[in-house]
């Protein structure tokens, strides 16, 4: 074999296939009149998506019978279930326990429920996030100051209150406005998450130290580093060349099943370790709240007074979900996937407002786009290929270089994977298997904390620019497009970002985290109206890219945006293309974020 | 720039080369009548050890004002200390405290200044080691059967017979066998250290449980993983291609100083970790014996019965350290080190013998050659330059592949650092500074057991080949040299390897772990006589590489070894060859192996 036996195409992904055969008929660009703004043509938005998804809802369902849809149900079960309960357990410490495990399943099954039956995008996994629960322990601090008993009902009306703004922002078709997300933001957002994650990870383990002693707080430290190291060897393992690819999938696949069992089993050998009598997750009765009240929350007893302070709180929610929904949802239909199936985020957007009015009246945390988590769904069900890259250099034949390419060819599209584990929720709901979830140390939610969190650092765009300008310069290939800029420019785009996630960590340790939606979305304007001042458009388009770009994304969110002079989509993300053809596409690592 | 524009030289360590300008009139080789015996030509080879090295004497001195030294100083006092206190650990506890750490620095002290000042090659780092620790602790198990009392004196008497042959194998000539070493069994026995090393570190870490709580016990298990941690991230960075070299190699060089002084101060937290009280280094009073008895061992008034019995175990000693040894002065000066100075294996034998005797008589472990370290205190003495591979595609300008190839362009050769180093330790027998060893967590050395152990497996060529096996066969480069021979060869070849590591790891933890050293000498006759039938030469040139290759060693072992027919030294070690074509030498990162 002589020459470059499969030369690697120079862009996989579909952004400029032609061949998919999706109705743009749904756009606010080039009309005029009254017809331009989007407040004036309410249900626009929703109307497309039902008519462009609707179509495809049998084949949701035909399309599932692979094997894919059964390890994609299995892996997502563990990958949403494990880091909900980790928030649960932070949550529950910071709201005095009006948050336990029941609520935490009954709104992961609900999302589940809603999300894959008659959501418009069923690859998004919806849940508990990080977020919400800094969020709500926030709230409760604030209440806290002044009536703690009205927390359980602010909450309520809090809830109520997002859920009108997220009808309000789906019906005026708002949601457009997330094609102009870039990764600037969509980078500074995931290492925000990251850096948030790895905190509560070290605050849950000091926090057993308080509540159970050093033995369970040592104990539990050796099992989360233990745990983190398990899943992160496993899922390298999963991705590299060694074993057969079918024993290497079944790794990646199933790392979180197999390195839970194995590290709650350890936690449960006689003599020494069980002696110690690690603390473990928390349940009270089955399908009950863990307060003793009614699902049903009283909100129609709490004072007017109150009723509208809720409302910014409820605008907050809003906003938080505004981004990270939709961002989790464009990370899931991320342009590395083939997909054909178009999503639909205005519908799915009012859906996430209706599953917030139900969650706020019965008092449970309010679930949205799982960001880390999203990708991953995905990427359960896509069909990888390794492929064999020989690059023939100058000196032979013997000295060829051999490297794996990985190629996404098919995803799996389809509703079942997110069904069944949605079932599989509820059936953790009931008695015995609650009883189950009570043998799993509290260590091993630490080491999720971790997992998931070093995951969104790890491969986040920020260390990656990072380690190209700590690089020894002579290392670096002469086509990496970051060469083109000049090192300061790098810089101040990387002193820009991580500019945007210090503000929101640095808050986050007091009341005033509540505000960190705020920070998060206006980095978007920011990123439009301010840095080109600052940066050529050439420097723009090596270094950012465009986060929604899949044509079945644009679809829904009313065509590409409206970029600057001398400036079109195709021209973004040089960065991110030159390391896909050198090394393909990285598989999405659970937790890993987003390329 | 077009083309390969720095070929990497086939070999660049100086086997071919015929440079050096040292005396080969020492050999046996070719000789007839009774001058080809070496028992009847006693002291040949001490005498022209000596003639050979002392015309180097004053350079040794000379040569050794260069900051290297300095480094290599620090790096080798942290990298001998460490391991000797961790194996004393292990000893004291197994020989009812017969061995302190009074009695370490003793014996290292004293193996660095006999070797540094007039050892023929200074560059052998002589101290205490983990089989020697092995080897005490069972005579112990032996000795408690009859009369518990009889250990001390016991012991005088098998380094006193020890000494004895190894002054017979000096001034007999019979270190030139020396020459006949391959990989084959210097690989099955740095495996087998490697494994020992690991285990050790987990019996020190149940040992804390037992002796001091759950407590202890688990904060020493946090402290050792993520010490081994530290250790091994530094010096992988220090291996990269991050920052500045000069960055990058003050990394490789403190490793072990900025983790150790990290973790021992994590431990000294006040609060939680204070309260802890976790267990440290137990020292006794500066200078004096552990036990209350003289310096002196009253070795005359042991019963004759006993003495004689002594006298196999001599033999063992004897048999360990000539491998022992002899194996770690032929990896500090391994092929990959350009060095230009000459070895004398028969006058540091019979050094070593000196040192056993005196070691003996009061009453200190054994010093003798450090397997693992042995190597890194040559390689701390190397510069490195890391230059750049350019390999040309023929895809064009752009897609070059540019690699890190790392050379060894010279080596410090002097006594000077082994001498400080000796001096340093010394310095660390006085009180004051036994008082800083103690406030060094127990928990440390376990981290110590797990990082010299680990670097001997992970390096080492079974689990190179092993990885080969397991690789998925498309992107393993054509070259590749294992390509030529069948696998189930490469399995036969491993299964011997494996097995020679699984006995002797069976037995360690029984009485018989005594015989370990026969086991391991069995391999070299093992790999000349009995493999040859099952192997055709042309796989064992491929697999297996001759260890004793550098010219300046060959000189003091009487000539490069008589191999079967149609075989030459050269055409050993292909596997090897080929990967440091590819990839240049590696480090020597403390505690891996040899290669």
């Amino acid at each position: 074999m002589t020459g470059t036996a499969e030369k690697p195409r120079a862009r996989s992904h579909p952004r400029n296939s032609t061949a998919l055969n999706i109705s743009l008929d749904y756009t606010f660009d080039g009309l005029t009149g009254w017809r331009q703004f989007r407040v004036l043509r309410p249900c626009r938005g929703i109307y497309h998506d039902i008519r462009r998804r609707l179509p495809y809802y049998s084949s949701d369902i035909t399309d599932a019978f692979t094997y894919r849809t059964i390890a994609s149900t299995v892996r997502m079960y563990f990958v949403n279930l494990l880091p909900a309960l980790a928030y649960t357990l932070d949550m529950n410490r910071r709201t005095g326990g009006s948050y336990g495990v029941n609520e935490s399943l009954f709104s992961s099954a609900l999302a589940a429920m809603v999300f894959s039956t008659i959501g418009a995008q069923p690859l998004t996994i919806v849940g508990i996030t990080g977020l919400i629960s800094l969020f709500n322990y926030t709230i409760y601090d604030i209440i806290k100051i002044y009536d703690v008993s009205l927390y359980a009902r602010f909450m309520c009306w809090t809830a109520i209150w997002a859920a009108i703004w997220h009808w309000l922002v789906a019906i005026w078709n708002l949601c457009d406005y997330m094609r102009y997300i870039t990764d600037f933001s969509s980078e500074t957002f995931g290492m925000y998450v990251g850096i948030i994650y790895m905190i509560k990870g070290v605050e849950e383990l000091v926090s057993l130290f308080d509540s159970y002693g050093s033995v369970d707080g040592y104990l539990s430290c050796v099992i989360a580093i233990l745990y983190f190291g398990t899943v992160y060897t496993l899922e390298k393992i999963g991705n590299g060349v060694l074993a057969k690819p079918w024993a290497r999938g079944f790794l990646a696949d199933y790392a979180y099943p197999i390195s839970t069992l194995f590290w709650v089993g350890f936690a449960h050998i006689s003599g020494t370790l069980k002696r110690a009598n690690i603390s473990t997750l928390p349940i009270s009765r089955a399908f009950y709240p863990t307060q003793p009240r009614d699902w049903l929350i009283d909100f129609w007893t709490l004072d007017v007074k109150w009723i509208f302070i809720a409302m910014p709180f409820g605008f907050l929610v809003m906003l938080l979900f505004y981004y990270d929904h939709n961002v989790s949802s464009l990370t899931a239909q991320a342009k590395q996937y083939p997909l054909k199936k178009p999503g639909g985020f205005h519908w799915d957007f009012f859906l996430l407002g209706c599953t917030t009015f139900i969650a706020g009246i019965v008092g449970i945390p309010l679930p949205n786009g799982l960001v880390p988590q999203a990708p991953v769904h995905t990427d359960s069900l896509t069909i990888y290929e390794t492929d064999l890259q020989v690059i023939a250099t100058e000196e032979g034949e013997g000295n060829e270089i051999r490297r794996p390419i990985v190629k996404a060819s098919k995803v799996v599209e389809q509703r079942i994977s997110h069904f069944l584990m949605g079932l599989a929720i509820i059936g953790t709901m009931t008695g015995p298997l609650l009883i189950v979830l009570h043998t799993m140390p509290r260590a091993i939610f630490c080491g999720v904390f971790f997992i998931v969190g070093w995951g969104s650092i790890e491969n986040n765009g920020i260390t990656q620019k990072l380690i190209f300008l700590f690089s020894e310069r002579r290392f670096i290939q002469k086509g990496e497009p970051l060469l083109q800029i000049r090192r300061r420019k790098i810089w101040l785009y990387l002193f820009c970002q991580i500019l945007g996630v210090a503000l929101p960590v640095a808050i986050s340790q007091t009341i005033a985290a509540i505000g960190f939606p705020v920070l998060v979305c206006l980095l978007i304007p920011f990123r439009w109206q301010l840095m080109p001042k600052f940066f050529l458009v050439k420097e723009l388009e090596v270094m950012d890219d465009l986060t929604a770009t899949n044509k079945v994304v644009l679809a829904s969110l009313g065509g590409a945006p409206k970029l600057p002079d001398s400036s079109t989509a195709d021209e973004y993300g040089l960065e991110r293309r030159f390391s896909e053809r050198r090394s393909g596409i990285l598989r999405q690592r659970a937790g890993s974020y987003h390329r």
